[in-house]
């Protein structure tokens, strides 16, 4: 019979998803749900998809991931891309509802850690990670532990300015990296490129009126050139905050994940042609850049991982 | 009679100055040496000093600073503004020249440490420290210790970009910091804009015409618009790194130091305005940001305590 505390729940909250996974000890996840959010009812929502995996094999913590910062002091979420309903003292309602230990953690977080213990940052003691995706997030960790800085929000990597008179960001701030990057803003510039240039020949993506960022890195894998350029100019614009990184930190490991990632080789090789060019040389070459292994699985591993190691606290 | 293990000299090089200083253990200077460097001949003159100061009370480790990156997994110079002849295996010939236990430390990070126990950082757990000067570097801390990374070259916040497209760097990457915000950077942009505007009566800078950034901030004191308008658009430049830093590292206290920061409340209040300007607002209430209070001495002070330190372990 399974010790109770070697399996743990976790959950990854998006915009518009719940997943969640029963992840064991090792890091693998023994089953999953996935569902339509429920924002005005969220809370019983995740509790009812936890009771359904806790049939499946006792466990004792639950980690709920979410696209925001948490304040580690407080265990609240201080801001976030979430219906409005979800906030405040989420650690409190999630505990009531589900009787479970409760970790709540940032997303890019979640993923790091989850990367660390069984993906692409697997070895490293030191590690950097950045989510690239809907927004850019990142998380730090050191010595092997995830170091989430005074109140819990290191790792903000897509709100360092590489523009000083850029574009204005969700976040308040201009120039952040997340306004070139990030997969909303590879069409935003696809975009304004072609109205520029209708004429082009190069792309069959104007054909599409309303493509995305997984459409520009498919048309790019086929070949087509003004797609490769725009998901190579995304790979410069990353490298250039990777560069500042490697010369902030100099991290033994940089660990790329996210939905922008999915472009593979396309986008990694301008990502460390640019962090080359931009980073010093001694810290460059003391720093492995990869890319994340787990995919959407990171979240849901990590935070339970997270979840199960605080318990053991 | 004093334990030997008690003091401790601190020596800081630059690239035309010997400074040394006999320090106790709680971080007093007990007594100084400076003197021209002898580029030819710096393994002997620093010996030279150190049995001087050693003549005063018995030292058994001595700590050298200087302005390049240091490996710390060899404990050699990898780059510096140094005269070339110095570089390699110092910590080796200066072992052999004073016959005491030597710690081998990037200038940034020994000010950093030594604000850090004595200074500006006192009562800190986690601080981050920039040396705004000829060039502009930087340390981290965390949980009470300096964190230099994998291979010792962390805190280079001088060269992350804030620029993608901006001026060329030292470092070989463009739109560094460090490019905008330096001492130079600040006589350079200051020049460019008389340059521009010779008939301008807002200055008594342009009648001299080898002045300084010390000069700049000097007559942006005496109420110059025109000095204080370089002093603060460089603040806003600071601010800027500050931001990214606030943003990646949600880092307890933030340390100012360096020449650039004699300016005082000048240049403080415009970084101050500006980092809260960009930084997410949760991670900037997290953050003390205040000016070195150790002055020069930040450097002798932090690399003896270090070479102390680094005796206990």
């Amino acid at each position: 019979m399974p010790d109770q505390d070697q399996n743990s729940i976790g959950v990854a909250l998006s915009g518009s998803t719940v997943r969640a996974g029963l992840v064991d000890e090792a890091g693998n996840i023994i089953d999953r749900r996935e569902a339509k959010i429920a924002p005005e009812n969220l809370v019983e929502q995740v509790a009812t998809i936890a009771r359904d995996l806790a049939s499946i094999a006792p466990v004792s913590s639950i980690g709920i991931a979410i696209p925001g910062l948490v304040n580690r002091q407080t265990d609240s979420v201080v801001t976030s891309r979430f219906p409005s309903t979800v906030g405040g003292n989420l650690h409190a309602e999630f505990m009531r509802a589900t009787g479970l230990r409760v970790e709540i953690e940032n997303d890019a977080n979640a993923a790091a850690y989850g990367e660390f213990k069984v993906g692409a940052g697997s070895g490293s003691r030191d590690m950097f990670y950045m989510m690239i995706g809907e927004g850019i997030g990142g998380a730090i960790i050191l010595n092997g532990k995830l170091w989430t800085g005074s109140s819990g929000f290191a790792g903000e990597v897509g709100h360092i300015t590489i523009d000083t008179e850029g574009l204005e960001c969700v976040c308040g701030n201009t120039g952040c990296l997340e306004t070139v990057a990030s997969a909303p803003s590879i069409v935003r510039r696809a975009r304004e490129r072609l109205n520029r240039d209708s004429t082009s020949s190069l792309s069959r993506l104007g054909l599409k009126r309303n493509f995305t960022a997984f459409d520009v890195a498919q048309q790019a894998k086929e070949g087509d050139d003004f797609a490769l350029m725009m998901i190579e100019r995304t790979g410069k614009y990353i490298g250039t905050g990777v560069a500042s990184v490697i010369n902030l930190l100099n991290i033994e490991r940089i660990v790329l994940g996210g939905g922008v990632m999915d472009a593979g080789s396309l986008i990694l090789n301008p990502i460390i042609h640019e962090a080359k060019r931009r980073a010093f040389l001694s810290c460059f070459e003391a720093t492995e850049i990869v890319a994340a292994k787990l995919g959407w699985d990171a979240v849901p591993i990590g935070v339970a991982l997270l979840a199960r190691n605080a318990a053991d606290v």
